[in-house]
This record gives structure tokens, sequence and C-alpha cells, in this order.
């Protein structure tokens, strides 16, 4: 899987600027410093010194401007060096490289494409932890490994009766099950735009353990789940009365059926090739608020899961030169995911596309 | 000196393995997953899932196969995927390696070699911690070496009265001995057919500070030694009266002039190029089994005096390009050793000598 | 920036040797050993025997000599094997390298070029802890940085009023100032015969905070540099009545104008090509030498900054292949001092000069 130049990829939840209103960050192996200027507006630099390459996070906002606090140069935002201490005038050649940022949806944006295509209208549709809808808590976690193996993870979510036994637990074909037999889940996917859109729906299948008191033991379960370029996941569940699904052809039933609603949205961002960081929220309907503190802690453990295992993973593909993975057909929407990212790299400029 | 691979390595203590029944290890840069299904028996496979390459050893154990607890493929014993959940059919090459394993000897034996060739007869005939002539207690450690540093190590004993002048102490020309002239020792070595044998002997020289209490301050001492492929040392160390070896003509004297015996068996297993496992226990003679902990622990100190030397011989050596050690008197046996190596690799087929 | 062979590094403060007399140290990504004596005199090797490479810093002193605690071998001063156990004689060949090292300044000096050339004159002037005119108490801190980026930093103090605003602080163009205009600063600077002296003066200018107390808000400032190869600064720093300059027309003022003088020794050794130790000392004038600890805390303060800097400077730069920093104004000296290294490493003979 490659990455898309041409994209938003969260750097950061809102609530992660620091005081000092400087950030260092590093998207797609490039070491990036956001600051708020004093006008409030967000700024995104190269975090790299024109001069002796010091970083510029270690420096001091004035103004909308940033300046180095090692030898005093100052940058403007969109990164041209505007003084030099001791000298009268500087060279247009001394500056540094600048990115379009926004804030929204409780995140910081960058863009990673040509400056001129930047489009604030391609911000994924994230729905952050300041969604009235949601109660969610920000979480965020590192991993070691390459990001396109946590995309396909999320594209994939067949792991999650073997992989979250323990955690999400229940559902279609869980060894937690017993002897009994695995529900039959239908899943249909659509081609988005920018991603790829998976309707899935069990009847009359267990309620994870977590939700049984609130929804009883067997439910109608309902999940759907964009999965949009460079990396993000909005996933609904939701569980119905249990024969819902049949009265409604297999469509959404309505919602006086509803027991549950559930609410995740995801942001994968490739630091390095080896380093990925994971933002995640994940909690109950607004109407439900007081679950949000247990939803953190499952989810808490569950991601743990994801990333324990897929650390153990990327060990081992770097060791194992020459091994290749093979596809399945649990891999499907992957390999759909794949086709959209490659005809965005091809309808985006030469420069759009790498690794 | 070359690792072989037609060899049954030690791969852990038989009490290392926990109470999932799994245990991931690694031997000769192989990750390995060591578990034992509910028939009571071992098996041992490829640490690494054919889909997606993670590892098994995060899997489960059902009956006597192992599932993948990632998407949940399940392997029988000798490596074979036997089912994919949502598929009625598995193709015959979604599979991976098996090794043959053996318990015996309180430890876990992996057999490296082509799989055809394995002999449970060529275990080496360690005599572990559960042997009844002693009382030992296991014991390992990690070095940060390649293996060849440490059985050379262990193939020259000229070292301990240098390196291990604090712990085991005394012995031929001790610094510690002050300004007495250091005994000579007498030493036959042999070629065995998988190893090397020495038969040591000094009259009449200083007993090592912590037995004398027991055995007094001189004694004749006997040293048998066998090292064995792929790394294993079998050492019985036995001190007799004073004039014992005189009135024997130098052969071993009869066991009432015995003073004291002990024994230690090690096993050198080969992780990666730079980490080697040490596993040793060391001990008196059963009939002194109240004397095992402080075995333990003057094992342990001067075990560790051999890491630290070596590892940090291993840093030079590596900061150290094109500088090579010399040979010296002191090293024959480790040349000897090595010929033996040379003499089983080039018996076994091709595939059976590495790095 | 090089380094030259042929000159005398800092390995250590003398207090740093300790008890056993043992101190294994690195200079130019060679391993040393240097022991004293029991002749009281100190001594220097290659730290790698010949026969295992072991180190010999876990060795121990006799007479002289050093005996490796491997497996025995002795080696007199200059390197060459005198004694191997068991043997009769030793062949002329196993012998390792001999540095010339020489105690001075309260630190301990290694030559690193050609041993005939090795002259105690050109020990650098360094004033060390135990100089009778200043209070000052030994620090020493360890970079991941290559040596040449702190000895730029030695070389342009025009980096003081913004990485050490709130250490050193005041001086200068200051952002610590608030409105006040910069005041201006004189310097001459003079090639010496192995490096380059700055004379510094600024008129009237603000005192740093921490000097306040004692000379009041304003003074006219004189300091003195001299920097010397292979990395050595020697820093005089005096206040003077503000109006002193105006009347010795630029020169330094008489000693009775004199408000406060500190001096700071420091001296810049490579141990690899990313570690590289700082060793420093930073003190008043003897006659204020309750002032010492003070100074020796805001010196720690201010040299961590440089530190914390210059360690994220370096990783900047192994991450931005192909990026080279810009010569500015401020880096005139320290391409004077370049200069100077290039005719000592042109006048030494070919292996004088190394990266």
């Amino acid at each position: 899987m490659e990455s898309l130049r041409a994209a938003w990829y969260m750097a950061a939840w809102r609530s992660d600027l620091p005081a000092t209103g400087i950030l260092p960050t590093l998207v797609l192996n490039e070491r990036i410093v956001i600051y708020r200027g004093s006008s409030g507006k967000l700024f995104a630099l190269e975090d790299r010194c024109a001069h002796k390459l010091a970083p510029l996070s270690f420096g001091q906002v004035e103004g909308d401007q940033l300046r180095c606090m090692y030898h005093g140069l100052k940058y403007n935002s969109s990164g041209q060096c505007i003084h030099i201490p001791g000298r009268e005038s500087v060279p247009p050649a001394i500056r540094v490289k600048s990115y379009p940022v926004e804030e929204a949806h409780s995140a910081i944006w960058i863009w990673m494409g040509e400056l001129a295509r930047a489009d604030a209208a391609l911000i994924p549709p994230f729905q952050g932890t300041d969604h009235p809808d949601w109660a969610m808590i920000p979480g965020r976690m590192d991993y070691e490994a390459n990001f396109s193996l946590i995309n396909e993870n999320l594209l994939d979510l067949s792991h999650v009766p073997f992989l979250h036994r323990n955690s999400f637990g229940g559902g279609r074909e869980s060894p937690t099950m017993g002897g009994r037999e695995a529900p039959v889940e239908k899943q249909e996917t659509t081609e988005l735009e920018r991603g790829v859109r998976t309707f899935r729906t069990v009847e009359n299948a267990p309620v994870p353990p977590f939700l049984r008191e609130q929804s009883g033991p067997l439910a109608d379960h309902v999940t759907t789940s964009d999965f949009l370029v460079p990396g993000v996941l909005l996933l609904t569940g939701e569980l119905f009365k249990p024969g819902s699904l049949a009265r409604s052809g297999g469509h959404r039933p309505d919602d006086d059926l509803l027991l549950h609603r559930n609410f995740s949205c995801q942001a994968v961002t490739p630091r390095t090739d080896r380093l990925t960081t994971y933002f995640y929220a994940f909690g109950p309907w607004r109407r439900h608020a007081a679950g949000a503190e247990m939803f953190a802690k499952i989810g808490a453990v569950a991601f743990e899961e994801d990333r324990a295992i897929i650390n153990a993973q990327q060990k081992v593909m770097d060791a194992s030169p020459g091994i290749k993975p093979m596809l399945l057909h649990m891999d499907s929407l992957a390999a759909k995911y794949n086709r959209v990212l490659q005809r965005l790299a091809s309808t985006a400029r030469p420069e759009s596309a790498a690794t």
C-alpha cells in the first residue's frame, strides 16, 4: 500500500497543541513545526532552519511569525526568512517550505500534496470529540510499524472475533461462542470518491459482553464503516431488536427498534516507514454519554491488542525478506481501497504518489 | 566457528514453558513457536502465519493444533493450514515449516537440520536439573555476542584463574595465589564422535576458597569435561586427598579418597548473530545437596564475569574490522572441536552447515 | 570541519581516574585504556588484547604494566606483550599500540598523532580547576552529535542572546531586552599559531541578570576568547564601569575600573562520529570564590541549552541528506579556524588529518 501525498493528514488532536503554541510533528518522514500565531491562526513550516538546520520548533512565536532561537533568524508564515540579526537585508533564497494546515473536527490537519491543490473541502468528514452526537474521549498510540499494516487491519474487520475475543468479544464466528454455529454475516461494499464504504448486517447474533446489560444477549447487528484516504475510519455500530432486519428486508431498521448505537473515528498517520500514529475515539451515542468512560477503556484495551500483534507482525516481516503475505477472501476490501488510492494518485500530479 | 544445522539445540528449560502451553523461541535466526498439544506432546512450528505473517505464538492451542488469533487460520502439528474462517477448503500451499522437538534432561530440544534426519538418539547426553545424582538450580542469561565467543570460552578453561579470580578463585597460575609457584596441570584431550573430551589433573593445588571449609586448603584436582555439538558442556570437578594422584599414577583415584564432587551442564544456543542464550546449572553431588544454593550463587557470579568480558570483547571486535584474533597454545582444544564440526558438517547434506 | 590527529585531546578530568587506576576511554573512534602505574606515571594503550580482542581495561595493573584478565597476557607500557601464561617466550608480534599521555591543568591529555612528534609543549594552555586565579567546579556532558557542531557553536557567540536568553540572558541584541535598541558590539579576531583569538567589547550594555546584584544594571563588557586545536575554548569575561571603554579608546580598561571577572575553560573531545564529550568549567575570579556554586549551576543550565539544540540539530541534519547549512556573516570565525586546521594538517604528515 502506498501513501498518497495529495491528502490531509491528521497531525494531532487540537488539544495536543501546548501552551507555547508550538508543536513539532512528523508526517510522511517530513519534520514540520505547527504554530499558532497571535492572530489565532495555525501555520506549518518545515522544522529546519535554513542556516544551520536547527529545528524551528525550539523557536518562539512573534506575531504570526516564528523566530529560530539558535541564532535568531525570523521566518514569516509562508516560510520566507525576513530578518537575520546583524544584517540589513535577507537573501530571498533563505526560506523554508510551508504547509497548508487546518483545524477541523477536534483535530489539526496538514496537506502534504502540491501547495496549489490544497482544498479544505477534501479534509475527511471526521467526527471528532467535539461532535454533538457522540460522547467520546480522544486517544492515541504510536505503532512501530508501517501504516499499511494498520490500514489493512481496519479494512478487514474479520479479525475482531479472534484478536478482540477478550475485549469487544462475541459476534460472528467467535472462538468464545463455544459450539454455537457462526451466524451468517451479510456485507455490501461500495467504492466512494475518496474511500470505500461497507454495510454489514448479522441477524440475531450475540451481543458483545460489555453491552449485554443494556441490550440483552442477542440482537440484529448493523455496522456502517467508511475508510477514507489517507487513512481515516468512521465506524457506526448499531444493535436492533432481534427480527428487525428480517422485517426491513435487510436494510437498516427504523430507529424505534434501536437498542444501542456507538461510533468510532480513527486516523492513521505515517510518521516514518516504521513509525505510525493511530488517533482514535470510540464512544456511545450522546444520550448514553454516561458510558463514555467504559467505551474509552474497552477501546484502549482492544486497540492495544491490535498494536501488539501488528508491531509483532512488522518484526516478523522485517525478519522475513522474500516472504510475501497471501491474499485471502477477507482482504478484498483492502484491494478495493488500493484501487481507489491508485485512481487518486494517477489523477494527481506525478509528485503526488510516494511510498 | 560455524554453527551446525544437523543438531539438537536447547531451546528452553522445560520449566520455561508457560501455563498457556505456548512458547515463542528463536534458534539460528529462525522464529519458532513451541506448543504443548492437549495430547501432552510438544510441537514446533515456524512462528509466522502464512497469511499476513503475524506470529502464531499469539495464537491458541486447540487439541494438537494451533490457531492464529489474528484472522483465525488453524494449523495442524505438521504445519498444514486446515481451516480458514469463511472458506470451505484450504489450498495446500498455505502451510508453515515444522520442526522436530523433544523433551529430555529437564530441557526442550529442537532439531534444526533436515527433517528426515532427525534422530532423538543424537540429543546431547545432558544431565539436567532433574538428574538424580546432582543438586542443581537452573539458570540462563542472554549474551549480546556471537555464540562462537562463548564456545571458545568454554573450550579454554585457562581463563578461570584470571577471569574468575574473585569467584571460583584459586587453581593453577592464579594472580590471587601470591608468590606461590603455579602447580603443573596435566591435560589429555580426546576427540569424540560429536565433540571433544578433556581430562585434567593438578596435584596438591589450592582448593577454591568456597570449598575450603569442606575440603581443606590443598587437594588433588581432577576435572573431566565434554564439549559436544552444537554447544553443550558437561563438566565434572572432583577434589581428592593430596597424594591420591601420585598413588593412582595420574588416573582418577578411587572414590574413597574423594573430598568433593560437583557438576555443571551448560548449553549455548545461538539466537541471532549477536544474541546467544547460555543455559546453565551448576551444583554439588546430590549427597551434598545442602550446598546447591551456594553453588547457584557462585555460578551466577562467575558466569556474569564471562558475560561481561565476552559482551565487551564482541563490541571491540565489531569496532575493529580487519583485526584478527591470534591463536595461542590455549586455543588448541577449540581448534580440535572445530575439526569435529567440519567433519560433521561435511557428512551432513549441503544444507547442513551455515553461519 | 575535520579533526586533527596531531594534537593533544582531553580524555578526562584528572579526578575521573578511578581508584583502580584504570580508565577506559575513546578518542577519535579509538578505544584506549589509560592506567596509572605503581611508579605514579600514566600510560595509555590500545584497549584491545592482541589475543582475543578482549578489552585491557578489564585488566589489572602490575607495576607499570597491565595484565589482561581474560587469559593473563601481560603488556608493558609501550604495548609489548611480555608474558603469556604457560609459555616461555613471547613472539614480538604480540603487541598493542601505545599513546603518549600527560597530566596537565587538572586534566589527562592524549596525543593522537604520530608517536615521534608528540611534544608536551603543544598541550593547550588550559587553565583547569586547580588554577590559582579561578574558582571553578569541573563538569562534563556527552553529546549525541559530531564534534564539529559543538566547535561551531563555541566559535560563534552570536547565539548567546537567543539560545541562552533564560540563563546567561542580557547582552547585545537580546529578545529579553524589550524594545531597547541593541548595543553595538565591536569585535577583533586574530589568527594564532594553533587557533583563533577574539576580543569583543560592548559599551554600556545590560549586565546578565545573575550578575546585576554585584555589578549593577549596565556595564562595559570585554570578552577575550581563544579557541585552540583540537577544540579548546578559554574565555574570560569582564565587566567595567560604564564609560571605561570610551576613556581607554576601546582597549581593555585598567583593573581599577573592573566590576567583575569570570572565566571558562572548555574542551571538546570527539569519541565517535556521533558522540562527543564536552568538558567544561566556569567560575568567577578566585577573590569572588563564594560565587563558584552559582556559576556552576548557571553554566550547567546554559550548556544543557546548547546540548539540547545541537543534539536536535544533528538529528535534523541526519534526516536531511543533501541539505547543506548556509554560511552567514556570524560563521566567519569558524571559517578562519578551519583555515588554521588546514594549515596544521598540511604541515603534519599525511596520516595527520582524518574525519
